[in-house]
């Protein structure tokens, strides 16, 4: 029997942790934390650098694994993506083999919050199929948050929506039908920059809630350009970039 | 000079704290808890218990204030919320003036994340008009995901949009266009009960993390019913409730 508890860590600030995040991973006989080739070290250095600010119980196992990667490739992006949680899936049963062979208590680190646009729940269904599992899930502070916590702004307008959707939805689809304010997440190609930008306004963010912190807000006509550089820019001095961005029409 | 930290503290588990919620509530000189009379004194006495769990500098004094009440009665929903949070401003400026009157660290407790169908920020905006205030944001676990978590599902479907709006809202004006997963909050009158729930499935929770917890989850035409008999039930023996739900819709 397998204790599986997906702990949301937040944005990579340790103080983005919660009372419960921190009990889950200290009472964990095994932290599994994900390697992504060398040109993404510094976001695996992260999640030590978390274990080791919030983990005191030296009986707690914090171990790296090779995270299989995505076909990108492939034009049918569900069926990459199915086969890409079974591959993770069956590497993460190979580690509790090994770590784990008679069963015990494993957390995993979520960046954000296990439910948005994460795929960890979805793994852990697969591994329910292979092993014994019982699935807890910790919440975090998702990128949403630490991004108008930064920018010290509501979300919504009152008593008014929201929709949160992905950068790869946006691009295909444009703005979303009878949305004001639109939530992106997961964008690696900046699809705001491709929205015709009258009367639009952004808050966009990147590292939130860490020291390299970026903030730049405004009428996306005038600041795109602006977040395309310094996105561009980070990124290649990092390595990597995790950035989010709320957009909201004048109504 | 006043320094506001606005603290988002979760749905009532002072385990929903961050270590930065934490930090900020200990450097605070002030902690300003609102009190809404009788009924919903257990509401003022869990903000007291969360303060006592985590607050550990002897210096920070935590204070109680009445909340001015809302006229309910308006039919002009927006104008009766505007002269509310001038309303609140006042109370809070009176209260900085009793308890800082040289000025200092205020913070407030504020459930789920302030980003979120929380008005604090509207009110801090207020404040700001009638003396020197900075604001910053701690972020705090929102009852949505301690639902997501609760259920251990995840809030979108694989690369797909998210709406999330009010009881208010979803009762006024039906089912949000072109939404699939619909996510509720602040509804007092439980709107699901208005919709045709064919297709749809619903997976609510009530009292969130806290040992009181509710969870429902079905096909909406099968659970409606149950979910309004237990929350009336829950409301009569607490005298409060927070609830929040998730719809989705069979695509």
């Amino acid at each position: 029997m397998i204790e599986l508890s997906l702990v949301g860590i937040g944005t990579g600030n340790p103080d983005h942790l919660t009372r419960q995040g921190i009990t889950a991973l200290n009472a964990a006989d095994l932290v599994l934390i994900p390697r992504k080739g060398e040109s993404k070290a510094e976001l695996a250095d992260l999640r030590h650098a978390i274990c080791a600010a919030v983990i005191t119980n030296p009986a707690t196992q914090v171990v790296p694994f090779d995270m299989p990667l995505r076909d990108s490739a492939d034009p049918d992006y569900a069926a990459a993506v199915h086969r890409w949680h079974d591959a993770i899936a069956q590497v993460w049963q190979g580690c509790i083999s090994t770590h784990l062979p008679a069963g015990g208590r494993l957390a995993l680190l979520v960046w954000g919050d296990p439910s948005l646009y994460d795929s960890t729940l979805r793994i852990a269904d697969r591994l329910a199929l292979r092993l014994d599992l019982h699935v807890t899930v910790v919440p975090g502070i998702t990128a949403l948050q630490a991004l108008t916590a930064a920018h010290a702004i509501p979300l919504n307008e009152i008593n008014a929506p929201v929709t949160i959707t992905t950068g790869r939805r946006l691009r295909e689809q444009g703005w979303p039908p009878n949305a004001d304010t639109v939530a992106v997440m997961l964008d690696g190609s900046c699809a705001f920059s491709q929205l015709d930008p009258t009367g639009i306004a952004i808050w966009w963010g990147a590292y939130l809630g860490m020291p390299e912190q970026l903030l730049l807000r405004g009428p996306l006509a005038t600041v795109s350009d602006q977040i395309l550089h310094q996105r561009a820019a980070a990124r290649a001095a990092h390595g990597w970039i995790m950035d989010t961005y709320l957009l909201r029409r004048a109504t």
